[in-house]
């Protein structure tokens, strides 16, 4: 029998690492399944009198207490939400403790200004994701000088998402130029982007999820066949290798872990 | 005089949870000036040897120990960032521990297993991300039945990160459309998003904020002026009350700030 919990993710703010950080350590009890709710910006006590409720229905209606995942900043709130019939994991509190005892200095709390909105970081994120957008797809390849990368690969093997993601998380300006058939049997990097070999990273994919995937766009073509998806996987992995271009497997990664492993294996520093 | 310290975040997958929660609680001590670090993918007991290094360096340096982010599940791993000259966070041991009691489950201890990476969770997000794009700044209008949500705002507002935020982040298909300036002057909802109301999202910013965005774009224009910006605005916002759209200003938030308060005010769940 499967146990059910129900965990909730609180915070005064987007919620976003609250639930990162408690999706992470719920995944790693695995006969236990949860429902997980991010409750974001809980930014007054009148509002967390509102989560006390909520989670009290929870436990009723689950017969036993819920988790809370909790980095609200202010004591007062907080309190509030301790009330609740949870357990509750408050991250602040067991970290800022032993902090303010090593930095020897009172922490702020100053509510919901946990990640503090630099107007230059926003303006380098804003900017690499336009670049990303207007360099999409080999669309334009005339600003490639000013590319942090360019990504490469076969059509439908992850480039785009790939490319917003370096962007919206590390401000990366990154382009992305697909290779064609005739690329692929050219045997040799193509003209627009052989001037640029030291900014190129190549995805590859396995053959079988490439022909899912092109089976939605174009279903029954040539061009999702396993035949066709299997030549230019094993075409496309063997001109990386002899053009000697660092490259990684997008079949089992989310978006963020590949774009986090081009960052590392291509050297890359965040820019915002 | 402003004291430094070096932060380490470490960890075995891309290091975006440990980050994120690392940096909060820094931010949270503003009389010091940290410099980070993200190392991820820290997943042998080599790389840790090596991390170990790096951190003892800094120590050096600053002539104060680093501090340590740690969210590494391996414990032999953990074991070795531990003997480096550091103050050490570590983030799994800390929740671990209480979690086992409440849940009478003995965690899983797989490493860089911490985010599941489901296929059709996958497939949601590159769903919603291709939507975003093919969507975007009005190019197609036909498909917005489709739309969890259409993002509306003058040019420059905003409307294309968020989409794509939301896109990225909670699997929603956000479409956008831009309020022209004769959209503006007809004082009423364009034929082709009106029939949508439901689903429709404002955007705003400052008027002064808009001028130094769109004069990055076409300096000295028209369109850049500040009467223009003041004017566009201030009609906008008038229209959003008139035909009660919810909407939201986004000059001071970050891209994941205006997409999760879109998702909080227009009540939307997320999809992945």
């Amino acid at each position: 029998m499967t146990i059910k919990r129900t965990a909730f993710f609180i915070s005064d703010g987007t919620g976003i690492t609250s639930e990162a950080l408690g999706v992470s350590l719920l995944n790693r009890f695995e006969d236990i399944a949860f429902d997980k709710e991010t409750l974001p910006y809980v930014d007054s006590v009148e509002k967390a009198h509102e989560v006390v409720e909520k989670i009290n229905i929870a436990a009723r209606i689950d017969d036993s207490r819920p988790l809370v995942f909790d980095t609200v900043v202010d004591d007062a709130i907080r309190k509030v939400i301790a009330t609740s019939d949870s357990f509750m994991i408050d991250v602040f509190a067991a970290f800022l403790g032993p902090l303010q005892r090593e930095l020897n200095e009172q922490p702020s709390t100053k509510v919901g200004r946990t990640r503090i909105t630099e107007s230059t970081h926003y303006d380098k994120r804003i900017e690499a994701i336009n670049y990303a957008l207007e360099n999409d797809d080999g669309a334009r390849t005339k600003y490639y000088d000013q590319a942090d990368v360019i990504l490469i690969g076969v059509s439908r093997s992850g480039k785009t998402p790939a490319c917003l993601y370096l962007a919206m998380q590390y401000g990366i300006k990154a382009a992305n130029y697909p290779l064609t058939e005739e690329d692929i049997e050219d045997q040799k990097l193509p003209a627009s982007i052989k001037g640029f070999r030291e900014k190129l990273f190549g995805l590859t994919i396995e053959p079988d999820r490439l022909a899912l995937i092109r089976n939605e766009r174009k279903p029954n073509s040539r061009y999702a066949s396993m035949k066709q998806c299997n030549h230019e996987v094993e075409e496309v992995e063997l001109m990386y290798r002899r053009e000697r271009i660092a490259y990684t497997n997008t079949t089992h990664y989310s978006v963020e872990e590949i774009a986090t492993r081009v960052m590392v294996k291509s050297g890359l520093q965040r820019r915002c």
